[in-house]
């Protein structure tokens, strides 16, 4: 299965005086690319709520390339590097529409019961529906 | 008594493209206001919360004047125009450090029970909390 | 002409507290509106920011009626109410999809010269290029 | 010398539906502290820019520990740990007030000159103003 890919487009508020989009929004785009993995590996993040089960943001990392500008049209290309017993580790590439890379990151999430800290095992059908994003699916 | 203020100043991941604060922000700096007002007022709005008071911005306007630029310290300057049954409007002053008048609005609240959406009228000791903050009481 | 739409989905870092969006993220909302209906009507912004004309945010409102929630999908509708000698009124409706409304408000811009603060009336192909958006052309 | 220390207080705006402050913020933090940091060892930033010179992000990283709360206050804790020939890595603790640990990370800034993507080395008078604030100076 080829990587997940998200397709966004620069928002004008994004940016900063430098003319480029400002470091830290690129969380925030990975964030928005997680739910639509999740929506389309399990459904909706609310649906995971439902049953129980969320998700904190453990550790974060970014190189920067190129810095996207206002209104660039770009993909969040991703993939599941980690499947752990209670933590999964998502790597993202951001693509410039036409395939140029702007930015490289991880992100890595761990599960904990909804409304809790405390940390669970990755329940067995949520681990199915993810490994089909996994770097060892992609091979 | 003299209108409250609270002062801050301008951050790099507020300013846009144009090299001046995006007007929404300023939207957001209302909100740090209002949460400085009750503060000194009412205590923290955590207080409120635990009260099981909680209020929902009903309606907002602003005019800009002159940008806000990175780093600039301002001044946010507040008024409660008008404490009704169930909502209160606050008029806010945007003044550069130095006195120059940067934008002008107005945010009304309507006070509801914590975690519903439906309206209450604003508890006794509330309104006794934030009548020296009007109006009148600054004439 | 019907309305101008343009679908958004509420993203969770624009989800507050109370689990609805921020209110100062619906003025960023009204922003990505101007920018698609810009686009439409007349090319991108960066088109007339070549050609030397930019614009500023005047004036703004918003009345809220029912919180956006995380992952919601949403209409902006959109309306030029007043095109002006240098500056243009837009009126917003903010519709969940399905129809419910949201919030409603409006942003006035004023044309300027780009990288100055000076008014200048609108071009005259902007304005042609903006007059099928007006309330006149939707009647 | 000291690590340098910068105090703040988490906005409402910046809290998500999980009631703690959205990741990417974190972000936007720590390019706070770098002002601050600059502030005290150079001058304004402003200065640095009229001298030529400017830097952009290019490596960021951030483990979550314990996640800050609306109201919050806490300090940046900051010491520069590399100050290479065109980069320098500043490490960064999110201390909440009273000490606790709530995230740590680092940003790695490159030397351009200022409108350009083109590294430069740190200007000797810049290195002088940072030198007090590295590890080395704090041993």
């Amino acid at each position: 299965m080829p990587a997940f890919r998200h397709r966004l487009r620069v928002r004008y508020v994004e940016c900063d005086a430098q003319g480029v989009v400002f470091n830290a929004h690129y969380l925030a785009y990975f964030d928005i690319g997680i739910t639509e993995l999740w929506r389309e590996a399990l459904g909706s993040y609310q649906d995971m709520l439902d049953a129980g089960v969320d998700v904190v943001v453990a550790e974060a990392g970014i190189r920067f390339r190129d810095g996207l500008r206002f209104d660039d049209e770009f993909d969040l290309v991703m993939t599941i590097s980690r499947l752990g017993e209670t933590s999964m580790t998502t790597d993202f590439r951001v693509e410039r529409a036409g395939g140029e890379l702007c930015a490289e990151g991880e992100l890595r999430h761990v599960f904990v019961k909804a409304g809790m800290t405390e940390k669970i095992p990755i329940p067995d059908d949520i681990r199915a529906g993810l490994e089909p994003y996994t770097a060892a699916a992609s091979d």
